[in-house]
Formats: C-alpha cells, sequence, structure tokens
C-alpha cells in the first residue's frame, strides 16, 4: 500500500481519464493497493479472473475493471469501468506520485564534497555525504543520493536520478533521464591482463563509459569501462539488478537486460535485443537486432536478427524445446542401444 | 584464529558445557582457530578423521573430541570429550563472543544525518555518516552500521544488524531480529516497463519490501519493492550473498536461498524449501513448501511439495541424475543411429 | 579517449621504445584513443587486419603498426613500426599515467573517521568519509577511497588501492599491491546455518579473509570470511565482478575467476586456475593447477591438473562439445526408438 501526502476522490480520478465511473458513495482516496490489503480510502484495479476471490473480499474505496465487467458483483464499491484496468491504474500512480512530490529545501547537502571545478545545473539535488572528484558536471534537475561517489570528470546529464551507494569512475559520461539504481559500479576497471611467465600482468583500463539518454540501471550492477574507448548502453535500453557488463560492450537502443546477466568483453548487443534472467554471452559476439534470448542461456556464437535462442549452448529456442522435450527418453533409449549393441555383436559371434 | 579480549580456562570452559574434561595443565585460552593455525592459547575442535593429522600435529590448548575418542592420541593437550564437537564448540564461540563485546561509547555518531521526525529507540546504534531520510522508525537495540543509506518512512524493528554501505529505500519494513549485510539493497525499484512504440515506458514502483522476523541477507543482495503491495521475505528465512528477489515474489519461512539465487517477479517460495547457488526461477511460479532445488537449475514452471528438481530446465532430480549418467553415450548413440538409418535406406534402395 | 595532463611527441615516444619511427611531421600528443574516435593529438595502434577501414580513416596523430606494416598505407600520419603493437602500446599508457598522476593535497581527509588506535603509514592517502574501526593498520602508498568502511582489526598492506564504497568486515587482511574495486564486500559472515527443529540457526562465523599479494578484485564481488581460519585468495590471482567466494575457500595463485562465478563454501582453487564466467562450483571440492572450466558449467566433483571442463554438469570439455554437437540430433533419434519400439511389440504380438 502507498499512501500519498494528496488525497483525491472517485470524482476527481474518474474526471481525468475516460472511462465511467459507478459511484455508491462520496469517499477520500488516499492510497494505492493490491485488493486483498486495500482499505477504504484504496484505489485499486482489477484485471485478472484469477484475481476474483480478492475483489469480492476487497474493502477497497474505487476499482478500475474492465468496460464488461459486471457491476453487480461489486454493488458496494465506487468502480471506474474502462478499457485497460492496469495502464490506467499505473498512470494514475505515476500523476499522483508527481502531485504529492514534496520540494526539498536542501538542494545540495552540507556534508557533500563538491570541489570548486565542480559544475552544477540549476536545481540539482545533492544529498548527504555525496563525494565529488574535480571537473564533474551536473546538469539541471539531476539527483544524486547520498553516499554516492562520483570521480573526477564525470558528466551526468538533466533529469537524472543517482540512488545511493552508487560509484561512478573518472570520465564517465551519462546523458539525460538516466536511473542509476543504489550500489551500481560504472566504470570500474574492464577485467583484462596479459600472462606473461606465470603472472597476470594488468592492462591499463583507460576508456569510459557512456550511458544514453533514458536507460535504467538496476541495483547492484557493473558496467566496466572500455580498456580505450568507450563501453555504450545504448538509448532506452533497460538493466535490471546485478548485470555484468563487460569492457568495450556495445548496447544498441531499448534493449532489455534481466537480472544478473552477464556480457563478456566487446560483445555489441542491438537494438530491442531481449535477454531473460542470468543469460550469460561470450566475448566479442553479436547479438543482432531483435533478438529474444531465453532464461539461462548461454551464448557462444553470433544471433541473428529476430531469431529466438534458447539452451546451453543456446540454440534456436524452437529446436531446444523439442531437444527438451525429449531429454527425458534419454535413459531409455540408452538400455534400447545397449540391448541393440548386446544383439548386433552376439550375431556377429554366433 | 579469532582472539577474544577475555581470556578463559579449561576447566572455566569445561564447567559450562555437559562434556568429560581430560585436563593435563592449565592454561589461559585466548582464541578459537582451526587445528592447523592453533596455538598453546586456542581452542579447537576434532570431529572429522579426515584431519586426524591436523589433530596429531596441532599446538592448542584445548580441543573439543568425540566422546569415544582415544584420549592417548593427543597425550599432551587438554580434550573435552562430548556429544557433538562440532556444535559444542560453535555454542562457545557464541557465548564467547557475547561475554567480549565492549560496550560503544557512542551510540549516535554526530556524524550520521538524523532528522527530526526519526524515532529511534533505546540503545540503538547509527555509525558514522549514516543517512535517515524522514519518519524512520528503528526500534530498541537495533545497530546501523557506518555509511547506510535508510530512506524515509522505512521501520526497523528491535535487535536488527545492518552492516556498512546497505541502502534501504522508501516505506521498506523490516522487522525484529534481521541481519542484513553490507552493500545489500533493499526495494529497489521492480523491473516494470509497458513496451509501446518501440519505447520501453517505466512502470512506476511503490509498494515496498517487507523483511520478518530473524531474516539474513547476505552481501550485496538486491530485494526489489513490490509494483504495488509487497515483496516478502518470511520468517527465519535466509539469504546468501549476491541474491536477487524480483518485485512481488513472497518467501515463506525458514527457506534457504544459496548464493546468486535470482528470482524473477511475483514468484512464490514456500516454507523450507532449498534453492542452491545460481538457481534461476521465473516469474509467477509457485515452489511449494519442502521443496529441494539443485545448483544451477532453472525452474520454469511449478514445483510440488517436498520435491526435488535439477537441471536447466530443472525436473525431477532422481530422473535428471540418470539423464545426466548417460549423457556421455550421446555420441555414441549418435553414430549407431546415423548406421541404422543408412542401412534402412539402403535396404529401400535395394 | 583518455587525455593525460602532460603532453609527448612523437620522437619522445619512440625515443623510449624500441621501435621505428616514421615521421610526416612534429605534433604534441595528447590522448590515447581507438581509431575511429581518434583526433590529431591521439596516439593508437592497430593490430588487427579487421580494422584496416579504421585505420586508414583515422585522424590519430601517431599509430603504432606491425614491423611489417606498408607505411604508404597511412602516408600522412606519423607511424611506428614495432614488434607488438599492442603491448607496446599500453606500455605507453601505463607510463604515461605514472606521468601525469598529480600530487593529492590532502592526503588524509578531515571528513575519514580514524580513531587514535589506527596504524596509518607514509604517504597514504584515506578520502572522504572513510570510515576506520579500532586498530585498523594501513601500510605506506596504500590509497583508501571516499566512503569505504574497514572495520575493527583490519589489516591493509602497502600500495593497495581500494575503490568507493567497499567494505571490509574485522580482522581480515589485505597484503601488498592488492586492488579492490568499488562495491565489494570482504568478509562478511560465511553462509551457514544448523537446522534444528524447523529453524535454522546461524553458526557464529569469526574466521577472517587474507588476500595476498597482487590480487585484484573486481567491482561488487564478495568474499567470504572463514567459519573458523581464514578464507584465502592467493598471490596474483585476479577475481572480476560480482563473484561470490564463500567461506574458508582457499584459492591458490595466479587463478583467474571471472564475472558471476561462484564458489560454495570450503571448495579449493588450485594454481592458474581459469574460470570462465558464471561458473559454479560446489563446496569441499577440489579444482586442481591449470584446469580451465569452461563459461556457465557447473562442477560437482574434484577437477584434475590441466584438465578442460565443460557443462553443467561439467565434464571433459571434448567429449562434452561433442555432445553438444549431437544434441540437435536428439529428436530425430526419439523419433527413429519410437518407430523402433513399435515395430519389436508388432513383431511380438504377430
Amino acid at each position: 500500500m502507498k499512501k500519498f501526502k494528496l488525497y483525491l476522490t472517485s470524482k476527481q480520478i474518474s474526471s481525468q481519464i475516460d472511462g465511467k465511473l459507478i459511484e455508491f458513495h462520496q469517499n477520500d482516496l488516499t492510497n494505492v493497493a493490491e485488493l486483498n490489503e486495500a482499505d477504504e480510502h484504496s484505489v485499486c484495479f482489477y484485471e485478472n479472473p484469477k484475481y476474483i476471490d480478492d475483489l469480492k473480499n476487497s474493502k477497497a474505496g474505487l476499482i478500475f475493471v474492465p468496460e464488461d465487467f459486471d457491476p453487480t458483483l461489486k454493488m458496494d464499491t465506487n468502480l471506474l469501468l474502462i478499457e485497460k484496468p492496469y495502464i490506467h491504474f499505473m498512470m494514475l500512480v505515476q500523476k499522483w506520485l508527481e502531485m504529492s512530490t514534496s520540494e526539498i529545501i536542501e538542494k545540495i547537502s552540507r556534508s557533500a564534497s563538491i570541489p570548486k571545478s565542480a559544475n552544477i545545473g540549476k536545481n540539482v539535488i545533492v544529498r548527504s555525504n555525496v563525494v565529488l572528484g574535480e571537473n564533474v558536471i551536473i546538469e539541471e534537475k539531476s539527483r544524486i543520493e547520498s553516499n554516492c561517489v562520483i570521480q573526477d570528470n564525470v558528466q551526468i546529464g538533466s533529469n537524472c536520478h543517482v540512488y545511493p551507494n552508487t560509484t561512478i569512475y573518472e570520465d564517465c559520461i551519462i546523458k539525460n533521464n538516466v536511473i542509476i539504481h543504489a550500489g551500481c559500479v560504472i566504470g570500474a576497471d574492464g577485467f583484462g591482463y596479459v600472462f606473461d611467465q606465470g603472472i597476470h600482468h594488468k592492462v591499463p583500463q583507460v576508456g569510459n563509459v557512456i550511458i544514453e539518454d533514458n536507460v535504467e540501471i538496476g541495483a547492484n550492477s557493473t558496467i566496466d569501462r572500455a580498456t580505450i574507448g568507450s563501453t555504450v548502453i545504448g538509448k532506452g535500453s533497460k538493466i535490471d539488478n546485478l548485470v555484468q557488463v563487460g569492457h568495450n560492450c556495445k548496447i544498441g537502443e531499448n534493449s532489455i537486460l534481466c537480472a544478473q546477466v552477464g556480457l563478456a568483453g566487446s560483445t555489441e548487443i542491438g537494438n530491442i535485443v531481449y535477454l531473460a534472467g542470468q543469460v550469460g554471452v561470450a566475448g566479442h559476439l553479436k547479438i543482432n537486432d531483435g533478438a529474444m534470448i531465453g532464461a539461462q542461456s548461454g551464448i557462444s556464437g553470433d544471433v541473428p536478427q529476430n531469431a529466438k535462442y534458447l539452451g546451453y549452448p543456446a540454440i534456436d529456442a524452437g529446436l531446444q524445446k523439442r531437444i527438451f522435450a525429449v531429454q527425458r527418453k534419454l535413459p531409455e533409449i540408452v538400455r534400447f542401444f545397449n540391448k541393440k549393441i548386446k544383439e548386433e555383436k552376439q550375431k556377429e559371434n554366433s
């Protein structure tokens, strides 16, 4: 249950949205909730018939329901009949959040460490104990949460939100409207060594990371800097928690990397690619536009455009599913095979 | 080797424990150690015959050994004969730790940032550079280590221990006796987008995380907040390092998630479930009470109560092990199969 | 592109390196870059013919090329002909970095929290908001970046570099020339419980972590402390990002653990072992010297010296690759097998 400082009425909500309000009583709505935790001040949504019991038992004050919903099923509750209950409910949540955001009075915390060489735009928020290196640029309306460390020469565009305890190494460039969740490490050294005479000699890592507009990066993910040049996360791509992106990778636009995905160095991911959870991709490969890779797959070669791959090593998902389906037959097949081999030998010997 | 500020004698130790002391000499014991690193002031245990040589060579001052141990094997060392040496040794370690804990004089660090709206209980410890948001509640005897960030409206119960550099996002609820190790991120946004016209539109994430009593969460793990409602970690469950729990997951009581496990969104884990290392679980599934899942397994469907599953995709562990056992026969089988196909074709053609 | 504060000329660079300079014009060089992002002040290298177009179009001021390179291919640019362009280029980068390092004036930040009991060597750098526990030792020339937390009794040798937001738990020992990247957690509790009467009872974790000379650990990795004794990372071993090393593991010298590898408790890794990305290793195993394990493999038994293993569960890599190659035949084999079974049954019945 998310409570807002600002309350709304069912009428106020329905006046903003192109749906049909069935109002049994006037009420003050103060929160959004799931059906089964709702109280009389809650707004909820109902779409999936699986949750019909939750709907019937819900104490919610207003429920978004589908257009073809039978209102007699929930006679005592204000209902908003609407084409896509979930989408419109979420749009309401977004608006309500924006209306409720309180002004932060201290924009730059006195405990933040900000050298004179920093260039901080208008309405930037820098919270407690943030440490900026030399020549850092942060453009307007960006927000750096407490205990982040932003090293020398980092550039952060406008409207970014960097959550607490994140580290951004020197020279990295974050463009506009980027969200970086807590604990991320952007720009740590790529994993590069030259093995000579039994010892791994570190290769200096002097490239950077460039994160384009509208990217979101989940908690505790790590994006390594390039050895030379840049590791790039393209416009609108979304990265989940605990993801590893190796040095010199290039991720295209609007791609999705789910939690715990790992990319080895110098791999290219196209546009609108989908990598499900825990997928691993070897180095120096190319996954082309529109490809979809199933969870935990291991990618050891290039993936063609719009291909669906699955498995370890990953192959065409359709074939892989057929293989998965028949694998449980293997013990039986091997028994049959052993019997046949024995028969053949007996024939040869007789 | 763990050295304690408080020293004990073999007699003092044995007087607390229901075992039989064979004392060759009086001594001051100041530390616990492994057999092979021990000095004359060390207490050790011996249980597994694999380590008999370490026992014989050990310089330990006191060794917990099994009741049926032959003392002539270690004539010069004080021995404590006892039913379960390891368990009783660990109980001693626990007690010794508690006796040795020194008082912390500064309970609330002056460098911590604590707004007036915070509600801090008795004997709470808040260390250096901790940043609390508005309306945070921390109940008695809890301890927040240095450089943690606890955002608005977070509630932390009594006797909790939050290690350094942890971030807890707004509205999350941590109950009593919870341990959260360093670098964890509790309550970051769930990974939710609506894909429309080639762009991923962020779904607002306004639920929270609820962590019940006696949970322990390992270093750098991430527990995402629910979209609406709560992500819940049930009473007594234990989560290892680098684990990802997606938004709206519900984990039951006394379950175990080993390192690097990943749960996609809205998945339910029952009570006393065991997920070994690097297991991945798809979204919207149910793993029922008592199920045990082998390491690196990929769960793509519900798992019945008390089932043992293994593999990718995971199936009954017994069948999976039989499949693993015969898989190495595959190249031979395929040769046999190709030969047969060829023979059949020749027959048809002749 | 990495810009240095100090500029060099082509002559100055070539005078340091045993190659042959072909100089078309004198120039000031200020940065190192990839061929395709270079400007007239850039030094680049060219080695792989795949990048010949980048070479031809490059605006670089000086390019390291192989000894047998035909200079007429790039008439307008200063060239340095040399045996191993990449290696020598990287050696230049390393030297240039060292020459360009500016003196840090404030060696110990006033916002760092350093108790009187700390023992800090000469030329140690401790940046903003670092929190040291009691009795911490940091030897000369080591550098602790902002917002790190180093708990009681930790020892850090000379020439170490600990990046921001890292946590080192009490009693851990870091030797010399160790690099620990941002967000690491060294010495968190091992994952140990005793299950009794339906509840997991925590086993106290009182060992430590020892990190030997010349180790590098990637961002957000976690190395758990031993239950008793020590978790050890041997001399010269290199660990990538998001790696989990369980309690009581012993890693030998000069081994490589790629990103997202996980080791369960008490496992031993020998010298010059290579674990590719996302490999998982069960507990209490031994991977012997020189073994190489392919990406995402699951190790469930000991691995012999110099063995190459691959797969889930991992077996000899050669055999595994043959199995992978024939797996796609499985659906066809199963059809053949079902046909044969049917034929045999018909024979029996007729």
